[in-house]
């Protein structure tokens, strides 16, 4: 499926934590460290393990811009 | 002010395109462009101009997951 | 690409909009029009048009519930 | 409350997991099952239970389009 | 209709301004003015002025929180 | 760091309650409670505690209105 969602960082996935319901992916995207809040079951039925390829994906309008 | 949001994406901005109320930010993350909508408030607030380093800001729970 | 987004609505396009940045879409699903605030990057990118097959898709930490 | 939110899907509770802080609430919508990521809290504000009618409720800016 | 979302901020709609798809309305609140994004279709549909009384309603999940 | 989201809301922290791996931050804003689901990384890293001064911190695109 291609995806309206500007954004597509791509990485590897260096932490994958599951809670009761939400689980933190880490993913390290060119050195910084990009954390996806997702579902359990979006956990499992990917197959995300740490290791793999995967992108971090967000839509423009949940994008900020920060300035020094 | 220190912000819980987790992701923060250092880069340069490439591109600024005003609606007449939304704006369009792209910012150069490592050859990787972020796209942010805001509003076209926040670019006359900071000050954004192309060529200006930025950041872009996701909090995790607007990140998702996507693998090949 | 498999996305961790859980939710994906099949309907079929029958307006889109474009403003100055922002484009509305509306996808009639089962009978509900669902309206989408999308890029018109992206309605370009993907060639999105009244009569195309389309998905509505969201992430679960994006829906609300409500009760009568 | 009559609310901006554009989207609003008709349908049944068929499942509700809490976590210790976030619920996940199923709706069957017409046959597609909607996740629904929202506080322990308003679940048991709203009295949320399988069998239960309940909505859907996403803005439009939280949703994305697809195509095969 | 009853809605999960926990955080409803009352309020006095100060300024409406219209793009050519997202609005802005301006709710004053205690004196803190918060800017909604909206669509065009909303503010017409719940007749949105400036004077009205009305709610800036937020997600749980869409809270960030800063610190000085 | 300077932020393009428009809305913070000043209060003080009433409530942090953690999850496995979300955690919900209540501020009080003029009496409204306002609820926040973040990271617990984002709680130990900012030292969120109750009785701590906050800012509620949303996106406008995050803002829908509600009327009566």
């Amino acid at each position: 499926m291609r995806l309206s969602a500007r954004n597509r960082l791509k990485g590897k996935i260096v932490e994958v934590t599951k809670g009761q319901t939400t689980a933190h992916v880490r993913i390290d995207v060119n050195g910084t460290i990009v954390t996806a809040a997702i579902t359990n079951e979006s956990v499992d039925e990917l197959g995300l393990k740490v290791g793999m390829g995967a992108y971090a994906v967000v839509k423009a309008s949940d994008v900020m811009v920060g300035v020094d």
